[in-house]
Parts: structure tokens; sequence; C-alpha cells
């Protein structure tokens, strides 16, 4: 049966950066939006910010998975379209992981990790930027790029959704 | 400070539903995409479809929050345009009010029952169309419709979100 | 295949309650331990601590489901044995019922009653003492009992686990 | 103010390992009982079936929070006193790391990957033994244990209750 929802590519990331990992997190966002997926991440600040900015300024759709009950707990950052407020605090890492097709991690802190974790343990596809030096064992779908272009284009392949941008025209 | 992400009405009932309750949901899921907030269901068939349906085909954005780590276990409804697997069971539940301004139940089982009583717990809107006879206790924001006008009506007011087309078309 | 884990039954009920509720969940409580089963609740005060008081003075064992991430969150009562910390919030209701063998609702608010609800949606056995008038549908188990005598016998015969005692004796 | 619950320590381990990690889990199963504190688990094979045996069979309390609904879905080893069934699936590895005082991670694959990143994101203490090479940043507190003796004296430690013993003969 043919895929009726859309592509979600989750990108991870600290919600405090510095600048040159900003940009790279911009690019991978922006790169999510041309090609007709929606950009999820956890709504806060840093590279989550950095990713869904380059994806609104790109026209795509944001998505963030907040770990506040409501925005006053945790407000989403600028970017962010709709906010999934969940109140399971930092348990929504595993929302974040399913809800993607496949995820990016970009640098990161220990919440980072946590999710590629999470991911691999489900077979969920990881591209690593920049991120985690974290092993590939048996038949991890672990992916490690060097440049923004990379990333998406294995995050893309690794969750099998070449046809994203159809299946986006489509469901616009 | 300006809120910047968009309103989201949660529309809450049963996998299965008879005929004129299908009508009912689909017609506040078109109400709710024409007043410019996002659908927010938990994805499966019955009022969850309906509502997805009137929203999507009134050109509206729809969310279906999964019960199931994938679409194998849970299938998203057609006219749901973005998945958010939860892997959480019914315990999405919770997800779906915290992700909610308001919700509106129709008709609908334990499940919606649940909902309702959740949304009730943390002073969340709720407005009840043809549901669950639940009393309201202190200063509960309870609200009781007859119609999918009225139900719209009283989601959108109680969740103080009377500017919700405004909202999206600043962030569209 | 014999069961090896000890039998649990859940109280459910409101934070805050008068003395005669507190009575009532404090006897549901001592019999809930005398019977052998591991008594259950939210951890907090009220109906929760009711409970675990009365299991704990008679010798019981006592798990508090916390909705906090710690103690500085959500204190447990001084009756908890065992605080399970869970960082969900009353997305814990969820855990709460899972977790049970049987739950008995005692009075309680809307956080009761979303217990209620999600435990008849997933057929978990649920006995109602001075608590929400919630209706029976299809084949819910769902039981009404006048007195803590009659609820605690319901629990554990609807749970299947009239043995209790007996597979207490074996795992202690 | 006393703290009047018990001390929580969890064993995080992969659900099937070789007989030297068995040998190891089972040891810091052991010693954690004798010290008075409640082992916690993921309930399920492998390491954590050695641990809970180690504990139990000391005389300790063992607890598992478990993945599925039920144990149908996921049943617990019989070495499990409590079984808290959460519904989660791997979501429950946020409850194992809010749950516990400390965590030991013992060899294991990215279910225990994830554990580690959990706590350290929160500031949990986390013990290695034979587990991954996951480095300190900052001040996370984060122990490197060569023996079961060193690993859960560690925790204890760390976790700031090296008068777990107290409390238990208190609470029993």
């Amino acid at each position: 049966m043919a895929r009726t929802y859309r592509v979600v590519i989750g990108v991870m990331g600290a919600a405090q950066c510095d600048e040159p990992t900003y940009g790279l997190a911009k690019r991978v966002g922006t790169l999510i939006a041309e090609r007709g997926a929606v950009l999820l991440c956890g709504g806060r600040g840093g590279v989550m910010e950095a990713a869904a900015r380059g994806a609104k300024e790109a026209g795509g759709l944001t998505i963030g998975i907040m770990p506040g009950m409501n925005a006053s707990e945790t407000p989403p950052n600028p970017y962010i379209d709709v906010a999934i407020f969940t109140g399971l605090r930092d348990g929504r890492n595993w929302v974040n992981v399913c809800a993607s097709d496949a995820i990016i991690a970009i640098s990161g802190g220990y919440g980072t990790l946590s999710e590629i974790a999470l991911a691999l343990k489900i077979g969920k596809p990881v591209v690593l930027l920049h991120s985690w030096d974290v092993p590939a064992r048996d038949f991890a779908p672990l992916y490690v790029a060097e440049t923004p272009e990379q990333a998406v284009e294995l995050a893309f392949q690794s969750a099998g959704v070449a046809t994203a941008s159809a299946v986006q025209t489509e469901s616009s």
C-alpha cells in the first residue's frame, strides 16, 4: 500500500551550540525541507533551533516534540510550526526516535547520545554529523557524514524514502 | 511575547463509529481547518479519521499521535499528514492532551473518557459533543456543545486562541 | 507456567480527601496486604497515603509510581517503601494501570477517572468504591463495591489471582 | 527531612549475555541486596536476570520495569518480585533511570547506552562495569569500576546513600 503520510526526518542535537554547528544544523534543515520532508526536532534552542530555522526559511514544515506540558515549561523556538507538548521530560526522546523515519545527530550532548542509542536499539537509521563516536554493532543502520549534503542524502536513502517529494506533493 | 507556533485543536473519539457520528466529526475537522488551526487526533479510524478527513479536505494540516512504534503496528488513517509514532500505546493519550490547546470529544469509548479526564486534570479545556456525560467539578473548563459549529467555537474561545487564523497566516 | 512475581493491586484516588474516605482507603490497604498482595498507588497524599499506610502498617509492601523525576518534584508519602519516579507527570497514570492486576478506585477526581478509563480501555478490572459513576459498556470488567472488604474481594477475584498469598509465600 | 523510602540501585545490561558477564551481574545484585538496597532492572533476561537472581538469592527485593503492557508481551524473569508493566516499550528506559538512585551498567547494547546517556543527561550517577566507553563531560557523575565490589561501592557513594541499610531496617 502506498504511504500516505509525509516523510519525517529528525534532527537531534544540544540546546546550545557554537556557530559552526549552528550553521551545519541550519543547512541540514534547509536540505530536508527542499527534499519535501517534515523537519522534526526537540523544539528547543541550539541545534534544534538551527535545523527548524533552516527548514522553515526554505518553506518546510517544522515539528517540535517538547519535553514540557506547555509553553511556560518549555517554550518552542520561534521556527517551530507545530509544538507537540508531551509532558514526558527527556522521556520524549523516545518519541523523537519513533516519530522520525531517520535521525541526523549533529554534535550533541548526552541527550543526543540517548537518541542515537534508542534509535539503533529499534533499528531506526542514524546519521552522525560531527557527533558522538558511537560504534556500529552487528547490522545497526549507522552512518557517518562529513557534510550536511551527505547527511541528508544518507538519511533519505537509509530510511528508504527517496520518494519524499512525491509524497509531499500528493499530500500538500 | 507573541505566540509563534500554530494553534492545535485535538479531536478525540473512538476508532469505530456510526455514520452520523462520522459526519459530526468530519464537520468539526473542516471547521477547525477553516479557522486556521492544526487538527490533532489519535491517527486511527472512526472519529479520528473523520476529523482528519474533514480538515484535510478543507486544506488544513493534520497530525496523528499514534500509539504504535511504526506504521506496521498502527497504520495512520489516509488523511493524516504527519504521523507522530510514540510507541507509548494508550499512554499516548497523555500526549494528545498536552499537545492540544483544547480538545473536542465526540461520542467515544473509554479511551476518549481517559482523554477528557486527563485534560480536566491539568486544566485543559474540553468540549463535549454527543460524548460522555462527565460532571464539571470546581472550575473545570468543561463545555457541552450540540453542534459542530458550537463545539469549534467553544474550543477556540476556551483555549484563548481566537487569533488562530492570524497566527497561522504569520507562520505559514 | 506458574506465575513467579507478586500480585499487585492498585489503589487510585485523589491526593486530598476527607476523613471517612481516608478511613476507607486505609482499610483497603490493610486488606490488600493481609491477602499477600503488593499495594501500588500514585505515591502522593490523601487516598494514596491512606492506602499505603494501611498496607504498610499491616506488614505489606508498598510501591508509589511518582509523577516527578525525583523526590524534590514529588515527594513520596511516608508509607511508600519503593518510590518509582517516572518523570512522566500525569502520564504515569498509564503505568499505574498497566502495573496493577486490578485497580480499586476510591472517591477521586479527574486523575482517578482517567485511571478508571485507561484500565477499562485495556480490559483491566476496576472496582469502584464510593467513586465515579462510570457506566459499564460491553463486557468491561467493572465492579461496584460498598465496603473495603467487598472491594478487595472483587479485585482479587476479577484479577484471577485468588492465590495471591500462596504466590507471596513462595516468592518471599 | 529524613528519607523514608528505600534506596534503589538500577542494574542495566543486555537481555542476552555470556557467562562471565552473567557472573558479574549476579555478584552485583548480591552486593546490592546485602547492603539493603532494592534492585531495579528492566526485568528481562541476560544481565537483568543475573542481577535480579543475585539480589533475590541474597534475600533482597527485586523490581522489574517491563516494556510491555503485561506478562504475555514481556514476561518477567523468574527472579523479579514486583513487575511494573509500563506499556512504554523502550520508552521505559527513562523510567529505569528516574527510579534509580544510581545505575550500574554492565556490558550492554544500545538500550544500555541509552540508559547511561539519559542518566547523565539528568545528573544521575552512572557506574560502568565492563560496559560502553562513554566519555565524561563537564561534571557528569560517571564512574568506571573493575569489579562488582567497586561498582556497588561507587554506586552507593555517588548516590549519597551510604545509609541504605539503616533506611531498610526502619522500613522493613
